[in-house]
């Protein structure tokens, strides 16, 4: 399957386009901007779902769901909300077609024009706190923490696949509390789940920081990101939090009676995730043999492929293979064993290896003789043979050592990335030359931020939060810094 | 909490509107027709959702996502299906909106009109087909057997939390086969799974059935369903399963080579359930005193409060009741202990009683004393005193009877509602003073049908699959008929 497959080195663009439809995972679909995610992308998708789920609902909060219809004049609510989203959107005007007379085509009914148009929410922090405020009067209310589960349209004009789509999925998180602080130690819990999610699970070291002002969301006081590193030096922001403070209570009239009986208005966070981390994940680890996936990820963690010249060997082996599975599966490790006739065990190997599953395990007649099975490791590409007896214990020590490779992999590459800048002419020379994620001094000004992105494209993806605060000068302008922020190119 | 609360023989319609809206499950949102999920109700839908989504994965079906815009062409490929949909729904007609220069409102984008209009699906046949044509050649490609848990859109008139809104949420399975024989088995295989899940999951009795031809989906050949009756005697659809022979295919020109080499077009089914069935369950099983739950669906199956007098009482009933607690988690039990200091136990009672949690514990000084439990039954209201000693063994067996209980509770009900007519006069004698169901020969034929409705607001629920085979006279027409069918006033 690796044939005719462009590599990381000759087209990094074509090298992750290729994969994602080659791999299954996903495709374009006949409406501008949209995907399908395929059955194989999706299930990647729903083991990160189901983690970050019960991470939500471990630390309290609950899931709704709210309407996918966000009335125009909601997002003139919210000044600074309505100039970050309100242009490029789908756009509902009528809600009825009708068969045209004269030609029994399909045509718009124009005497079902709405009164007010509809938008299909691009993120739904408006249709929320229009209705928090009916559920919100006293602090007896607060906070409230809750998520949705959700597909969001932004009309796109250039879109890739999982990394930008006008259609997505995602999660948003909206909550409401008495106090600031409370509010803000709510951006920092979500920020360090996403944090340990995206390490601990996806196996992709991320560095958090807070955005500029200039790079906020729309509508927020603070935001605070993730950003990763990809395999061709670029950055990628893959989730961010944000304080919103009580901007978005005051634009929908949002108060409630605190513990000394006096009115005050709500403060907020919102936070998300969507499935461009599927994109995220796939450049982080994968090769030019293909898709390479963490273990915990992993739809199949192990596939067992059986190596057969005959009906009789077949049976015998199919008998084994399934004891191995079944000792595998008791032991929650994800398993599938690919008994069938119509394609070949070099397909097979293949085919596994091209769709990033950690572990593949071949049984052959003499395996099956010596009580043994063969396995290969996607991340390493390595054999050996291993034993029947204890193969769950086994299994889970290899899936884990995987797992930490792939996270330890990851790491080393980004601080191979990782520069530090002392002049302007270095972080010139290191963007253009070196790419990756580069450290510099900056003087805190908008001015010098939007100078730096026209004459390099690279943007500060963030003040790290866990930075050296360290005395400096501007690379740019000379005036002073107190810690160096980070730079990159980025998706 | 029950105070102010509508009796069913009041008015069952306001009944369940209060029910709805008092019980914290979903509200009306202020986008007509679109309503807000909240987080109790949802809690509902995710047990439901989980599953259900089990159920299809062990019958090999697989999740993915298509998107949620559909080419206003697409809906005329389909002959019938356009009939049967393309009217009332939502229609994207631009992509961006701008500030008017004068009144710096926010407009609509005169220049960023679509070229083809886009509608929010209603439904996904079209655009799945129009991607399926690109997966299938061969009989190797099949069968297919995908499902989607998506949002859809059709724009109701009137419409009603849970029963009828413009937006739900549901799953639809589409699925491609190479053979008729194979697909009809799938149709049928769904059909299971739906009524086992109502029956074993949500304690709801249903009637399992074919459509007349002229209730059918649009674009099915055969549409199978399952049919509930509601407390007010009015019938419920609460899931449909469809047979849609080559009409999709034939649409779209999805063709696959068979094993004898030759071109054939492909055979398809899709099914769905949505958040309907949500009220479905409510009016199943709620009754005066608010809500009953299933104990296999109820987000809490246990709820303990704590009855005391001051914080020494407190901390020692505390102590025993979060013993109690881990008990029951340990043998997988969802239960919440209450020890909110803000609402008395009074209170908390009448709010769970409303809730419907399946079973009350409360624990007072004397019962930690005596080592005892006092429980309380949402289902009778009956009360006990149990052991602590194995508590979640006793636990285990009161929801099972409790889940029992509701099951045959609502089929005694269905039973004692259940009628059969033997002349015309019976038949609307038995429609306007007992509701119900109602058994009747029919003699096949869309006008006698269409003629009964007219006259009687009853349709032909379903044509009974486990129906006896009993020669007849169609009570309307006289007519020779081969069994009864099921009538009632529906939802």
């Amino acid at each position: 399957m690796a044939k005719n497959f462009t590599t990381r080195q000759q087209d990094y663009s074509k090298w992750y386009n290729e994969l994602v439809i080659k791999a299954d995972l996903a495709e374009n679909s006949s409406v501008r901007g949209c995907m399908v995610i395929k059955p194989y992308g999706f299930a990647i998708w729903e083991n990160m779902k189901s983690k970050l789920d019960k991470m939500f609902k471990d630390t309290g909060h609950v899931n709704a769901y709210f309407p996918i219809f966000i009335p125009k004049s909601y997002l003139n609510k919210e000044a600074q909300h309505v100039e970050g989203f309100a242009k490029e959107c789908a756009v509902i005007t009528h809600y009825r077609l009708k068969n045209d007379e004269k030609t029994k085509e399909l045509v718009v009914d124009e005497n079902a024009k709405l009164e007010e148009e509809l938008i299909v929410r691009p993120t739904s922090e408006t249709i929320i706190w229009d209705t928090y405020k009916k559920w919100i009067q006293s602090y007896r209310d607060l906070p409230l923490l809750i998520n949705q589960w959700a597909n969001v349209v932004r009309w796109e004009m250039r879109t890739r696949l999982f990394l930008r789509t006008s259609e997505f999925l995602w999660q948003e998180g909206h909550t409401a509390h008495s106090t600031k602080e409370e509010a803000l130690n709510e951006a920092d819990l979500i920020l360090n789940i996403y944090s340990d999610f995206c390490e601990d699970f996806l196996a992709m070291p991320v560095i958090k920081g807070y955005k500029t002002k200039s790079e906020r969301f729309a509508g927020a006081e603070e935001t605070l990101c993730i950003e990763s590193l990809m395999q061709d030096g670029k950055a990628l922001q893959a989730g961010t939090s944000h304080f919103l403070a009580q901007n978005f209570a005051k634009a929908f009239d949002v108060k409630f009676t605190n513990k000394e009986g006096k009115q005050d208005y709500v403060w907020a966070t919102s936070w998300g995730v969507s499935t461009r981390l599927v994109g995220a994940l796939i450049m982080t680890h994968s090769d030019d043999n293909g898709l390479v996936l963490p273990p915990k990820v992993a739809p199949n963690q192990v596939v067992i492929v059986p190596i057969y010249k005959n009906e009789e060997e077949f049976k015998q082996i199919s008998e084994y293979a399934n004891k191995v599975k079944t000792k595998l599966q008791h032991a929650n490790i994800r398993v599938k064993y690919d008994d069938r006739d119509t394609q070949k065990p070099g397909w097979k190997f293949s085919e596994y290896e091209f769709k990033g599953v950690p572990l593949r395990m071949a049984i052959g007649p003499r395996d099956l003789e010596n009580q043994k099975i063969e396995v290969s490791r996607r991340d390493t590409l390595e054999k050996e043979s291993i034993d029947f007896e204890n193969i769950e214990n086994i299994t889970n020590n290899i899936l884990e050592e995987i797992q930490n490779n792939l996270f330890q992999k990851a790491l080393k590459f980004r601080e191979e990335n990782t520069h530090h800048a002392n002049s302007y002419d270095e972080f010139k020379d290191l963007l253009k030359n070196k790419q990756g994620f580069v450290y510099a001094h900056w003087d805190g000004t908008e001015e010098t931020e939007a100078k730096i992105k026209t004459e390099t494209k690279a943007t500060i993806r963030c003040i790290p939060i866990d930075n050296k605060k360290e005395e400096g000068k501007c690379v740019y302008s000379g005036k002073p810094s107190k810690q160096k922020v980070l730079f990159a190119k980025s998706y």
